[in-house]
C-alpha cells in the first residue's frame, strides 16, 4: 500500500519532535498502522536544522497555506499553535477535504466549536488528543475507554509549570517567587508565564476534557479561573498539617444545577494518589457511574511526549480513512445532533470545602466573632489552627477548614469576616475537594 | 437506524453488571455511539431476577449456542469465564460471522492465538479490554494511544487481591493467613485463591499486556511466575526500612536478549506513584521511548468497572462494523502479518536487584562468609541490614540489598550461602525494580 503523505506544519519543538519520532520509530509505527507514514511537506519560517531525521521530510517550505493546498496530502498536523494564521490553515485544510491532527489547545478550546462543524459538513476528522495533558492518551480514555459510563467529574493536574512550582514549594520549602524563577530558567514557564500561573492553559485543557466528559459544546468563556500566584508557602505549610496537599487543578463536574468547570489552587488529601503526582507531570483522575474512580497520569508537555499523541492521532485517522464518517468516532465523543444543553454552573453557586487563613488581632473575642458569622451563615467548621504569636507580634494567623458550603455563603461570610475590627488583611481562601 | 442487537453469554457477575449498566445509561451510550444497542438474547444456565435491568433483556435461554446460532445477532459477549464450553462458543460466533466481546482472560492468555486468527480470516473483530485490569482501559491506551512508541517496558498491579493482601500487611502489620482469610470473608478471594495468590490470574494479564506491548504471539508457558505466599510480614518491614514497598508485579520489558515475561513480589521505591496503589485497585505503568512513563489507574474488577470495559468494546465494534476488515485496529496492537518472533528471555538470564534475607547464626565472620560469596560472584551490595539478636536468641536476620545482577549469578549465589554451616533455613529472595 501507498505511504499516507502528511503536510506537517510548524518545526519548532513538538513539530521537531513529531519529526524525530516518526522517523525513528517508522517501522513500529507502519507494523501497527499498517501502512507507512510520510512526511511529504513540512512548513516553517525558520527550524533548526538538528532536528533528528529531518532528512526524512519530502520538502520544506516557509508558506503553510502551500502544504494546505497540496493534493497529495491527505493529513495536516497543526503545530503552529495560536490563533492565527492556525485557524485559517485548519479551516483550509478542511475545506479541501483534508483530515487535521493538532495540539493546539487554544485554538479547540476558543474555536472548536466552529472547526468541528465545518469537519463534520465535510465529512473530515479533526483529531487533538495533544491538546490536553501532552502524551497521555486521555482524550481516548474519556471518549472511548469510558464510553459506557455517565462521567460524574474529572480534576486534573493539567499545566506542568503550575505543579512544578507547588511541588518545589511544598518538597523544599521554597518561596513562589524563587522556584518561578527556577522553572523559567529551566524552560519550563515562558518569560511571560501568565498562562501557566494564571491557569489560562489550564482552562483551555479543562474545557475540552469538558465537553467530551458531558457531550457539551466548548464554552471557554464560561470557566471560573484562579492561577496559582496568591499561594504562600505558609498556606502549602498549614495545609499539610491538615492532612492535605495544595494542588492547582481543573475541575468539572455535573450536577442536577448545570456543569462546574473550574481552575483553582484546591487543598486534597494528601493520600490520594494524584496529590503525589509531584513536578512538571500531569494526572487526570476521572469518576465513572460504572468504573468508579481512574486515573491517567504521565508528561503533560515536552516535545516527545506530546508527539506520541500527534502521531497516535494521525494512526487512528489512517485507520478510518475508510470508514464512513457517521461511525467515526464523534469530536466531541457524543454525536453533534445528541449535544446537552446543559448550562455551566455559576461560581455561585459552587459547593465545596474552603481553607481560610485569616490574620487577627491575637485577643479575647476574636475567634468566636469569626465562628459566629460562619454559624450564623450555616457553614460548618471541620478544624482550626490557631498558632501562638512569635515574639511581640501581635498578628496571629487563624487556619479554617469548612466542610461543603456554598461559593455564595462563603463570599458573604468573608466579607463580614474581613469587616471586623480585629481582623487584618484579606482572607486567604483555597478551595477543598475530598475527590472521592 | 436498528439498534444493535447483542447475544450475552453469562449472567454472573460480569453479566449481571453488563446489563444493568447498559440499560441505566442507555441514552448516555447510543449519544456516544450514534446508535441504540440491546440485549436481544441472553444465555445462562441460572441467574439472579434481581439483576437491575434485566426486563431490558429480549430473551433469555439456557442455550448459549442457540444465541451464537441467531442469525438477528451482530455482537457475541462472552461472560461465561473459562475454557469449555466458553471457546466452542467464541470459535461458533466467528464462525458464524459474529464479532466477540469477552472478558475472558484465561481463554485470551491461553487460546487468544487461535481465536484471532480464526477471526482475522473471517473479517470480524473480538475485543478484550475487560480481561486485562477490568475497568482500565489500558489495552486501548497500549494498543492505540501510544502507538507512536516503541514501548519499553510494562509493569502493573494487576491482581486486586494480591495487593489488598500485601497492602494490609504493610499498614496494619498484619500476618498472611490472616488477611487472606479476610480477603476470602470479604469475596474478594475465591475459596480456592491459587489464581489470584499463586500470580495465576497476573500471569494471564501480563501474557495478554506483552503481546499488544511488544507485537508478539501470546505465550502464557514462558511466564516465569511466583506468587505471594512466601512473603511475610517481617519483610514487608525490612523492605520499608530499605525505602520500598512491596507489590505483585507483572513485568514485561524489551531487551537485546529477548522479552521478559516475569510475575512475582517485587521491591519498588515507596516514592513511586505505583507503589502508593493499595487496596485491591490495579494500576498499570507503561514506558513508551518518546512518551516516557504513563501510569493508569482504577478498578481491576468488579461488576460494573468490568463491565465499563466490555461495553467500551462493544461501542468500538459498533463503530467499525462498516469499516473494512484490514483497516480495523489489530486485534494484538500489530498487523498479524507484523509480528515479532522474538523470544522470551529464560528467567535465568533476567537482570534485577535482589533483596535478601539471610538467617544468620550470630558470631563473627558470617557476614564476611556471605559478602565473600557475593562478591565472587560479582554481585554488588547495596545495603545491609543487621539486626541485633533480641534476648537469648542466637539467630539473627541479616538483610541484603544487591544492586543489578544476572538471575544465574544469583542462584549460585544463594546455593553457596545456604550451604553454609552458619546460616538456619533457606535464603528468601525477592526481586527489586527501579521502575526508573
Amino acid at each position: 500500500m501507498e505511504p499516507v503523505k502528511i503536510g506537517l506544519l510548524g518545526l519548532g519543538t513538538v513539530g521537531g519532535g513529531t519529526v524525530s519520532v516518526l522517523s525513528r520509530n517508522a517501522n513500529e509505527i507502519a507494523r501497527r498502522a499498517g501502512r507507512a507514514i510520510t512526511i511529504s511537506q513540512a512548513a516553517a519560517k525558520e527550524y533548526s536544522k538538528d532536528i533528528s531525521g529531518l532528512e526524512t521530510v519530502g520538502n520544506i517550505t516557509d508558506d503553510a497555506f502551500a502544504v494546505v493546498n497540496d493534493p497529495d496530502v491527505e493529513i495536516i498536523i497543526e503545530l503552529i499553535g495560536g490563533y492565527s494564521p492556525a485557524l485559517e490553515l485548519v479551516m483550509k485544510a478542511i475545506e479541501n477535504g483534508k483530515h487535521v491532527v493538532t495540539a493546539n489547545k487554544a485554538l479547540i478550546a476558543t474555536h472548536g466549536n466552529e472547526i468541528f462543524a465545518a469537519a463534520q459538513a465535510k465529512g473530515v476528522t479533526v483529531a487533538f488528543e495533544a491538546a490536553v495533558a501532552g502524551g497521555i492518551p486521555i482524550i481516548k480514555a474519556v471518549r472511548e475507554g469510558l464510553a459506557a459510563n455517565q462521567i460524574e467529574w474529572a480534576a486534573g493536574i493539567i499545566n506542568g509549570t503550575s505543579n512544578f512550582i507547588l511541588s518545589e514549594m511544598l518538597l523544599k520549602s521554597r518561596d513562589f517567587d524563587d522556584v518561578l524563577a527556577e522553572a523559567q530558567a529551566l524552560g519550563y514557564a515562558e518569560a511571560n508565564p501568565e498562562f501557566d500561573i494564571e491557569g489560562v492553559d489550564a482552562a483551555h485543557k479543562l474545557t475540552i476534557l469538558s465537553s467530551i466528559a458531558f457531550g457539551i459544546p466548548l464554552q471557554f468563556d464560561k470557566v471560573y479561573r484562579e492561577g496559582i500566584t496568591n499561594i504562600e508557602r505558609q498556606d502549602v505549610a498549614y495545609a499539610l498539617e491538615l492532612g492535605y496537599k495544595i494542588k492547582h487543578l481543573g475541575i468539572t463536574r455535573m450536577t442536577d444545577q448545570g456543569v462546574e468547570l473550574r481552575v483553582h489552587p484546591t487543598l486534597i488529601p494528601h493520600r490520594r494518589l494524584i496529590a503525589n503526582v509531584d513536578g512538571v507531570m500531569n494526572a487526570i483522575l476521572v469518576k465513572g457511574d460504572a468504573v468508579g474512580p481512574t486515573l491517567y497520569y504521565g508528561a503533560g508537555a515536552g516535545s516527545e511526549p506530546t508527539a506520541s499523541s500527534v502521531i497516535a492521532d494521525v494512526v487512528d485517522v489512517v485507520r478510518a480513512l475508510t470508514t464512513d464518517p457517521g461511525n467515526r468516532v464523534p469530536h466531541l465523543a457524543f454525536q453533534p445532533s445528541a449535544m446537552s444543553d446543559i448550562a455551566i454552573k455559576p461560581m455561585e453557586e459552587v459547593e465545596t470545602g474552603y481553607y481560610l487563613r485569616v490574620l487577627a488581632v491575637d485577643k479575647p473575642g476574636v475567634l468566636s466573632d469569626i465562628t459566629s458569622i460562619l454559624g450564623d451563615l450555616n457553614i460548618s467548621i471541620e478544624a482550626i489552627i490557631q498558632k501562638e504569636p512569635e515574639g511581640d507580634v501581635a498578628d496571629v494567623p487563624v487556619i479554617f477548614l469548612t466542610q461543603m458550603t456554598r461559593e455564595k455563603n462563603m463570599n458573604q461570610a468573608i466579607s463580614k469576616i474581613e469587616a471586623l475590627a480585629s481582623v487584618k488583611d484579606k482572607v486567604k481562601r483555597i478551595r477543598v475537594e475530598s475527590l472521592a
